[in-house]
């Protein structure tokens, strides 16, 4: 008899809190700072652009938080997903390494950002709101939010980059099949992006820009509010679903995680997968379990940057947040997991990377995209560029094992499918994509306009 | 307490066997006829392109025909798939009825395909073939051959009818990131290909021809097989696994359907779900059930065809199959639902709606794309264009539920995912797309070159 390869969970067992690790940290997270007076934000600051319900699980110390069961509801639509054992991908690797991962790709939008999407819709309409702005990299995010509007009957309005808007227009295509609006940025309809425009008329986007568009165009409207896909902690704290669900799918399995390896943009997906995982490393439990964040080599914003308090968007809007960064008007390389072009990083994920508790690393999208081929043709699953990132360093640990002969456990954080980037897919497969080196020149300059503090 | 939404197997219970409707048949099919001598076909005939276990299969009569460890391997990859209940498309719809559906998305490539293609593969690998000819339509054959294909190590060659291969180039690169070569039929490779090429350089092609130049390429070298993936008995025997993990799950919720809904190109996807049903309306079981098939108005083969003789393909290679058809060379509209553009029918199919035993219904493509973005805006998925049609039939139905009251339960054969065919999707959204009208006289002429039998 084979062994297992799917590990499902019922939907009776969706977990019924998310986990906050802010309950658990071992130093307390540096505050966020008001853009303009460089205090600490108080909840009345964020209120423009939150509903309160968010703005408290934002700076909670609790630590589980209830799911509420109208969300919990639309979970059930996809959730529970499934953990695979990649036996096909271990055999042809010819490894002793034992690889699992679990796989967000059969949501509606086909990632995992409607965890947090539908929650922070659902937080909206339970406000009042009747319109949500928000950019988007890749659009997955864009499209997330999308299919949450549907779901609650609230109009969404998407700033896309717009290197992705032309590259992906798959994506904005399905923004609207689920009713949303989505609209290239920069764009003519807010200052932010008149400014940018008039600068470079081709300019190409980043998601710092798009993230100016769309909080301008919330803060200037009473029924409308803005909503962030990654970064921030209430969407780590959704995200975390998916490293609960993990828990007792590997604890089904009998085995625990020695390598965690999942890629990072604004990091919301990876850390949903390792914070229940990393609490068992703070709290003395699993000392030895090792965390890999994955970024681009050419946005490479924990492995390059310096830990500082920056905006969170290009116009500098934003509240300012202690992180690695690039700067904020760093503007990536076009490539094509533009998810992970982000010149930021969750403050969660910076202040366990500062403390030690996690690693990162840079790759090369080349390498990245040989990556998800041969996962593609072990596994059947044709992953998002973004996750490619994360393939290419959980196939590099499973051939350390090979050399080692350590029958290590790995557990990847898949993030989701990539049939609507198959252009990304033509680009490698006919030899026109390339790699992008680190623009150090570049990434100084930005530097130097971090806000003084 | 909610309702449960999904209906979900364990791994272990996938089926062990295929069910297979040639033992339940109140009357005997049609004989399948040589293409020159028009004599009953013999095991001899059909060597030279599938293994001999598939020619077995294709005139057993056997009832159940076990399903090899090596496929049911494979199949755990993504099966046994979700079936789901519509709550929130009923609660849209405000219908009394109860509406299933069995999705066939989570696959690989996204579609029903892989359950025959898989199959296949694992026949042809195991009588020593190195490489397998196949066409595609919309793509989802092609791409699901070429995942099976990466799964034995079997070299595939796809001929894709151009307007698609223009239409879905995503399903090309899909195709090509699991080692398949894909080339748009009509091509200068066959003897076929070039003599249409001759006589319309802009040809769009069609299913018909594009099997003619694979067949052709598969008869010319002794290493080469040659894959169907949809009309014959074998692959409508493969996909009865779809049919039979529904009739479980639909036991867990507790109902059995009053209607049955699916869309055909080839018929395998909705065959394969309906055929363990149909058994129990053949014994007297169910005698009151209902199955729609679900047909595009522009390629209407079982609403507007006679049931007669005809070649599978264009050019007139294949055997002779009883079915309704619109002639071997009828070249339908280019509707966004490229895997329903097929002149015939699985033979099965027609053997049941001349019996009686099931009905079926042409739909336009516009109200189709309107049912798809409904479901969307409901149920989430964004449905391929082929399964739409299907959609259109189950809204319509729930929603005659609706005025006379009655509770019916439907259950509707979801195919697989749309976020490869996003371009039909903007085409509708741009109001770019339109309704083809049958086109009758085409037909007229097409059905004067039928053979003589």
């Amino acid at each position: 008899m084979e062994e297992r390869v799917k590990f499902v969970l019922d939907e009776k067992e969706i977990p019924t809190h998310w986990y906050n690790i802010l309950a658990d940290l071992p130093e307390p997270m540096p505050p966020v700072l008001h853009p303009a007076t460089k205090k600490p934000v108080g909840p009345a600051d964020l209120a423009p652009l939150f509903p309160m319900e968010l703005i408290k699980q934002e700076v909670s110390t609790e630590r589980w938080i209830e799911i509420p069961e109208e969300v919990r509801d639309i979970y059930k639509m996809w959730r529970p997903t499934i953990l695979y054992r990649a036996k096909r991908l271990e055999k042809a690797l010819d490894t002793p390494a034992k690889v699992y991962f679990k796989y967000e790709g059969t949501s509606p939008p086909g990632s995992h950002k409607p965890n947090t999407a539908v929650a922070q819709a659902y937080y909206n309409k339970k406000e009042g709101i009747k319109r949500i702005t928000t950019e988007t990299g890749a659009g997955q995010w864009g499209s997330a939010l999308s299919f949450a509007g549907a779901c609650f009957g609230i109009e969404i309005k998407v700033y896309m980059v717009a290197v992705s808007y032309h590259q992906k227009p798959y994506r904005r295509v399905m923004m609207e099949v689920w009713g949303a609006k989505c609209i290239p940025s920069p764009s003519n309809e807010t200052k932010s992006g008149r400014a940018m425009l008039k600068k470079d008329p081709d300019c190409p986007g980043s998601l710092g820009l798009a993230i100016s568009e769309a909080v301008e165009e919330a803060v200037s409207r009473d029924d409308t509010h803005y909503s962030l896909g990654s970064v921030l902690n209430h969407v780590l704290l959704h995200q975390t679903i998916i490293g609960l669900e993990s828990k007792k799918q590997m604890e089904m399995a009998g085995v625990y995680p020695d390598i965690i390896i999942g890629c990072i943009g604004g990091g919301s997906n990876f850390a949903g997968m390792y914070l229940p995982f990393v609490k068992d490393k703070i709290d003395g439990t699993k000392p030895d379990l090792r965390v890999i964040n994955c970024e681009p080599a050419s946005c490479p914003t924990l492995t390059k940057g310096p830990y500082a308090y920056d905006y969170g968007d290009e116009a500098g809007l934003t509240p300012l947040l202690k992180m690695y960064t690039l700067g904020h008007d760093f503007m990536p390389p076009p490539v094509h997991a533009g998810g992970l072009r982000y010149h930021g990083m969750a403050p969660i994920i910076c202040h366990l990377y500062k403390l030690g508790l996690v690693e990162a690393r840079a790759e090369h999208q080349l390498g990245t995209f040989k990556a998800g081929i041969d996962f593609a043709r072990s596994e059947g699953i044709i992953s998002a560029p973004e996750t490619n990132h994360a393939i290419r360093v959980t196939i590099d640990e499973a051939l350390k094992c090979k050399e080692t002969g350590e029958s290590k456990t790995i557990l990847l954080a898949h993030s989701g499918h990539g049939h609507v980037d198959m252009a990304a897919y033509e680009a490698y497969l006919s030899g026109k994509l390339k790699d992008y080196e680190y623009p150090e020149a570049m990434v100084k300059k930005s530097l130097e306009k971090l806000p003084q503090v």
